[in-house]
């Protein structure tokens, strides 16, 4: 039998029936990831599997040092592709129990019907097959979206973006509703003035604006959440240590603002005052058009910063933060709830320890107004595996609504990754099957049934509230 | 098979003889929990099934409005009974997975003896069921309290409580004992003087004495804590943020009192020492009269401030902080220690995340003197299901003495809640019994039949001493 | 069936086969304990199993006090070694659940041939059986050690030893390579001149130099590094609360130096930034020359100061911190990797909050020279049980390469710990089964087998590169 079979991860009769009846054939709606907007307008043909696969993919970059091999191997320009697909292969087998090796092998069957175990000695051979199949319309872009059901995604875009591809994917003909998301990170770093002030010249001709104070900064973002509105966006996201929920009166900002503008760093404490005057801004203005704010908060990012140097961000050096976060997650959502200005939000912690306060959390600001409107989000980044999406689950279930979860998201920058959306579900049926042979859930499949195929799309569907999905 | 049945819960075979054989008819000894002494005293009967269900519950209420029900039919005043009630029987489906699903079920089966599913179909029935048996003598406190064989239940009172209620139970022909608990958490906050002045003012009052500086309050307290003890009070109860370690000498607390006194509120820092002086003098207290402390620890409350104004405190709105803990309950531990006046004490911790710590910090302090001096406390609030029960009980095991354990409590404002002990003692012989039949526990039923029976009754009934008991 | 039989912990077929053909017979190499080198050298014969069992294991303390034990049976000096043997005998069935509790009857089985279990009625008989044993040459230390087939050990010494017990073990026919390990922690406190400046003047002395300026330190711990080497030291080891990464100048640290040899305890800040400073230094003498660097981080050490005045350090007083560990932690890290000078290390916590963001952290320095050259330790303390050590591999296996793990070690005093690997090997392999006939793992004993092998002791005889092994 295939290692990759119909009952992977479906331990028990209930388990594979719930998952064949209820989850199987649900459309994707994958709300989060970071897939190029490029490679989505161009419906790009990937030359061979290095480029669909390995090109950005830290976390195989991480096991592949882990494994003794070099970085020559993992990110070097100048090795082939072949040849680090090759040092891949020989990594596989090194990582039994880590999730890539269920990924690998998932991933290899569901695009290329490539049912062997990848190792040195097939390497070539799958690397040749694949590559024969990337040739085809089947594994272009668009091919892969339409494969896997994709009825909607959306991306991850600076605000100063202009969104070219984005216009050019409204007017295609992919059926796969395409839409970008809001995510000011950079907007926040007064602490770093260079950057940050590049970044507001960019703002400012991306909003056909000056920028020579506060005000004027507040009215140009705010141009731009009109314009990603416009263009289908219903979601902002922010990647950061912690919340922040500082206090910061107007005039603070504007002092902050205008030393930050002549190029003095905000000090640390002016950064958080600052971040949090923003942060503000930002929640009110994704609540008054209805947008679901994410909140992606506790990685430990750019631990290495020799490799940060040598490589650039996002290459495998990131890790989980351990920062108390719930005073300044509880501040920040109070200061918009009090406002009646608390929009719609996921939150998102890197470090599993935080799950039962995270899940706790969202259910204080459950209101009423609709079913699920705070969000523990899903496992996300190191915990988008087997333990983390149960730990997710349990903790959800066990201070909240399972029922009312938006689910599963690839937050992945690989068109190859659309199976996690399987891996999930086969997650989330064999919790329920186990439990429901166990005697811990009803045996009652007309509330089962219904509320798998909601957390596998119905949920994210009528919570997101995305045009035309 | 009805969803509550007389394997609920329970495994394997070991489990289901180890529950039938040892758990099941031991009585109950509820230590801590919140059940109203006008209620007990008065012997209440409760009109329908909203009040005595929803009236107070505000697990419920949280579930409701996460199912997006508005807060007319969670906390409503001018919404009838009925409505609210029809309410959460269609939230009840929603919950699958979270503990009041296995709750709700439970408790309708044991007090009711209705086995339907709770839903928006059988919801007037059941109202109407249950309603008619809430009529009679069987379903008023008393005839609950001799149902579940509760041998003896401790409130949660303030030390300016004049303990009327007490004192009319202790004269009635209840045969359950009622007892107090000492729970002065006002006395600490001269952070906000106004509420704590006029505190104060009700400590002079109870106490019949003028309450001008800090040696009349610490007095004032004595007295409090003598009068507690004359009616059978054995435990006292703090529920904090953290455990308080400052160092806080006497002219420091006196100057603190005072300004407190004149209406100016103490810094953090003074707030700080202050409350580390006064929970000192508590500890002080309990060690002379051999009563149990109980420190409920890292509660984040009242986190949406808008809903605090609007419904009070306790209505939903809390959830787990992640402050850190060690240093101040090892220091406040310690600090007793040092002057050997470390009271017999129960550890709880909201966030799970501590349980190891907690669990290995209360080795520290045993001392020999009695069997399971300190203990780590039974799964508290968002943990007071299997999950957290299982995780409370394996921390506990793996780093003390399980054998020891004084075991559950409701910790509960409602008396549909007894069949929580129920609910822990199957939990508790589920993993033994699994622990069993892995051959991870010997075949020696006399040793783990005594160890249920203590945990279920035995252990808090010597530890705590409770009079008559 | 005895309740340690051949399959104890091995739930299923898969299991109990990894186990016997692969785990069951490798070697043990145990990198990390605290064996006292004189016995060692001495080939000591212990007088009763007392004195081999209980004279220095705090485990068993805190778990006869846990019991209600009275200090005089746990560590009283003047009672009978049978009398404290018997006290722990009434206790071990108190310990269900307790890893205690498995750890006592594998070693009477191990060592003694003992089936029985250990209680009261039990107690003489074991206790005289025992000591008949251990008068034969096989239950001598290096009786012990070829027993259980120890090819190598490293024990925990400070650089000032003499290291004339480890010369005379390199002398002498002991087949076990005996190798000292480097760990000095008392170097760092300069906020306790008194003994820090004695500890300074043993320095001095081992190394043959005067120590007045901060130059002549950093020389003299050179000197002994070099010495360590010199005797087969190939391990560095850190007992810490946190780690260090404090910005300290050289000129702050000739400062903090001179006033800590001049009596004047260092501030808070002070101390940090002089321990930063050391382990800089100490991590770069590891780097030079390819030892591997432990940290053992976030021990909450000495709680109760009473009894550590009474009975010293190390007697069962300590238990886990909750400090945040991760900026320290990734900052000291990434300051020897940016001098390209970061020694392989193996990082411990003692709180399995930690668990996952250490095994994360260590990805983020894994650099592709050697496999696994960032190693997240097997479970410390109070985690060397069967849920701990789960759960360290979990988390390493989801972030990281189990594949890879250098693996268990006893971190222990007593010369009858050694079945402590073979309880991880079991927990391993139990582990592996378990997933292996869930289809977790591939059907591939090719990579299983190796995999476990290596784990048991060939990867870190490949990683330690100890002399002769």
């Amino acid at each position: 039998m295939a290692f990759i079979h119909d009952d992977f991860l479906l331990s028990n009769a209930s388990a594979r029936h719930l998952y064949r009846a209820y989850a199987k054939d649900e459309p994707i709606l994958d709300y989060h990831n970071h897939l190029p907007p490029q490679d989505l307008a161009g419906n790009r043909q990937f030359a061979n599997l290095y480029d669909i696969w390995l090109e950005g993919d830290h976390y195989k970059w991480r096991a592949m040092r882990a494994n003794g091999v070099s970085e020559a191997f993992c990110t070097g320009k100048d090795t082939p592709p072949r040849d680090k697909f090759r040092a891949w292969a020989r990594t596989v087998p090194a990582t039994l129990r880590n999730p890539l090796f269920h990924w690998t092998h998932l991933e290899l069957v569901r695009y290329f019907g490539i049912t062997d175990y990848l190792e040195e000695s097939t390497a070539d051979s799958i690397y040749d097959r694949a590559g024969a199949m990337l040739a085809t319309e089947d594994l272009r872009v668009w091919g892969i979206l339409e494969k896997f059901n994709v009825k909607a995604l959306c991306t991850t875009d600076d605000p100063v973006d202009d969104l070219g591809f984005h216009q050019q994917l409204r007017d295609s003909a992919l059926e796969t509703k395409v839409y970008p998301a809001f995510r000011p990170d950079k907007s926040l770093r007064v602490d770093d003035p260079a950057s940050w002030n590049a970044w507001v010249d960019k703002l400012a001709a991306a909003s056909n604006a000056e920028i020579r104070n506060l005000a004027a900064m507040l009215d140009a973002l705010r141009k731009r959440h009109d314009f990603f509105h416009s263009l289908g966006c219903r979601l902002s996201d922010h990647g950061l240590n912690t919340a922040f929920a500082d206090s910061c009166s107007q005039a603070d900002a504007v002092a902050i603002f205008d030393r930050a503008r002549a190029g003095k760093a905000a000090s640390a404490d002016d950064y958080r005052k600052f971040a949090t005057f923003l942060m503000l801004h930002y929640g009110r203005l994704d609540a008054a058009k209805g947008w679901t704010k994410q909140l992606h908060l506790g990685a430990y990012r750019s631990a290495n910063t020799r490799k940060l140097a040598e490589l650039g961000p996002d290459t495998g050096f990131d890790s989980m933060g351990d920062w108390n976060q719930i005073e300044s997650l509880g501040g920040y959502m109070n200061a918009l709830e009090r406002e009646n200005l608390l929009p719609k939000m996921i939150l998102y912690n890197v470090n599993p320890v935080q799950n039962y306060a995270f899940a706790t959390m969202a259910g204080n600001f459950q209101d009423g107004t609709i079913p699920g409107k705070i969000q523990f989000g899903s496992g996300w980044w190191f915990l988008d595996q087997k333990e983390g999406m149960e730990w997710q689950m349990n903790a959800l279930s066990n201070t909240g609504l399972l029922s009312r979860f938006v689910g599963m998201l690839t937050d992945s920058r690989s068109f190859l990754s659309f199976p996690r959306h399987e891996y999930f579900r086969r997650t989330l049926c064999n919790m329920l099957g186990q439990d429901l042979e166990a005697g811990l859930l009803p045996d009652r499949e007309d509330w089962l049934g219904p509320m798998i195929r909601d957390i596998c799309y119905g949920n994210a569907r009528r919570y997101l509230g995305l045009d035309g999905v």
